[in-house]
């Protein structure tokens, strides 16, 4: 009776151990991350945090889903301006346009950040809050990724759903801290990554209430908020959140100031960063990116404490398969 | 045997009936009030709301605590200008500063919203977050209000702290959405209201990341970024919670546009607005008031379904038992 015991309670220890973090290779990055939350929750620990403390911040692009060929908000916007074009019939001859229209990546690139902020005026602004919200859940729904061929809402990586999961287990509050704009990713994020819409800190612009027809509206409006990129994104946890996280997650150096803000706080920290190394399964980039440069925060990392999560050796499984 | 487990049914029943918003007076307010949350909360009802769509929203001022004679962010603006005047000789000659130090309240009506502004830049900017931070705790902590001389933090309403604890127990999320600043608040609205710092919603003045001798900090610069206040309240709303609440509680025409935005959205909402009606435990006024001024609101309220909260009528006790 004894050894049944025994052996039940070894065969449930296994299972509960199998369960955390599957398709995190062991290592020192998986190692990183169970370490840290036992200590955090350890109520007995000289780490202890308590549950309502227990922030963590995520970014999106590149770090919670795909980020390559580009930034999928900026397929949305190119896609928008060829819907959106027999309306226009001047942006047949008018730059940024034009390049949007002809896919020509070279004509968007030197039209530079301005053409990138006009494109994304005529595309995110001129509509209500409600219709934006439509706008974008059906083109999420609708759109693959050229070389996956899926819906980008399934490119998300598993290892990071796992993470998410075991992190909530352990009474974290998940929070995605993006440069990219809020009210793309709130009508999906609850039911891709398990974080509600009020967990969502990102990019914003200018909304203005009024009465149409005696309706209430938001309308949105040509005009840029904030951006939650870079030293922003302190600004945006500070503003949003209204305290300091004890865990970071990020992979390029839009990351690097949530990174410093995170780990420069008193107590145990843990500031993580992915790093693409994996051109087979997914993309392998860093320094001389154009989407999710990797540089600076590269080599700052090592004194900064921060983990380096090598996609190709700590990940098991990029992708959850397909439903 | 079957008549004790009737007794002791119906006294557990009507325990539990008695804990039920107890300083509430049976009357239109309270019932209006019990009913929507029976009905939102009832799975098998036309009305049935999800949990994670059970969003309301609160004023602070005037609508969770007191805000005469004048709102609590204006006298801690008002010390703040004396506790710092030694460090500036000039403000004794100077407006609107001469008279802030000298309590002159009607130059300072004279100073209008620039002079207003003026002293809010020279007290809430020019630090880091964490230094204001403490610096507003201390505060609180200290501050009496010249009436009841109480700390302000307990001259909160004692039926909105039951009414915040009744629909967080129905699975509501509880936010506070007010003009005030929202570093002011969030030092303590967790234990005075049991609403963590990312619940609060306000007014923002303009922060930046940089690093200080290695170490990250937020300066706060002089500079609005963010006024949550009438038609900033919906778009408050929109960039931090991200959907629309259904119930929204105000006392005054700052929270107009917030009750149409909430009410004015498809099924079941209410909206409520407490009437200061009590010259005797707390103040009387509305449409001629300087502070949480009610005018446009009231006249809109019946047309709207809004329920008027006559404090006088509807609150058979005002602040919670001192400590």
């Amino acid at each position: 009776m004894r050894f049944l015991l025994s052996l039940l309670l070894a065969l449930s220890l296994s299972a509960v151990r199998a369960e955390v973090l599957p398709s995190w290779n062991d290592g020192p990055a998986k190692q990183a991350i169970t370490t840290f939350v036992t200590d955090v929750t350890n109520v007995s620990g000289p780490d202890f945090v308590p549950p309502a403390q227990r922030i963590a911040v995520f970014d999106n692009d590149g770090t919670l889903w795909v980020e390559q060929p580009m930034y999928t908000q900026l397929a949305f916007v190119l896609d928008r301006v060829k819907a959106l074009a027999p309306d226009h019939p001047e942006w047949k001859d008018q730059q940024p346009f034009k390049a949007a229209l002809e896919g020509d990546m070279k004509a968007l690139g030197e039209a530079g950040n301005e053409g990138l902020m006009q494109l994304l005026m005529a595309t995110h602004a001129g509509m209500t809050s409600d219709e934006f919200e439509m706008i974008a859940a059906d083109w999420v729904g609708a759109a693959r990724h050229p070389r996956f061929e899926r819906p980008y809402t399934e490119l998300v990586y598993q290892p990071m759903l796992e993470l998410l999961d075991f992190l909530r287990a352990n009474h974290f509050m998940t929070f995605i801290v993006s440069g990219g704009g809020v009210d793309f990713m709130r009508p999906w994020t609850q039911r891709v990554y398990g974080i509600p819409p009020e967990q969502v800190v990102g990019s914003q612009i200018e909304q203005r209430f009024e009465l149409r027809d005696g309706k209430p509206v938001l309308v949105r409006e040509p005009k840029i908020a904030f951006i939650d990129d870079k030293g922003g994104k302190p600004v945006g946890i500070q503003r949003h959140i209204g305290r300091r996280p004890i865990l970071a997650f990020g992979n390029s150096d839009g990351d690097l100031q949530m990174l410093q803000w995170t780990t420069g706080g008193p107590g145990r920290r843990l500031g993580l960063i992915l790093h693409h190394t994996d051109g087979e399964r997914e993309y392998a980039y860093d320094r001389k990116s154009h989407f999710g440069k990797l540089d600076q925060a590269l080599d700052l990392a090592p004194e900064n404490g921060w983990v380096i999560v090598s996609m190709k050796d700590a990940w098991a499984q990029i992708f959850p398969p397909a439903r």
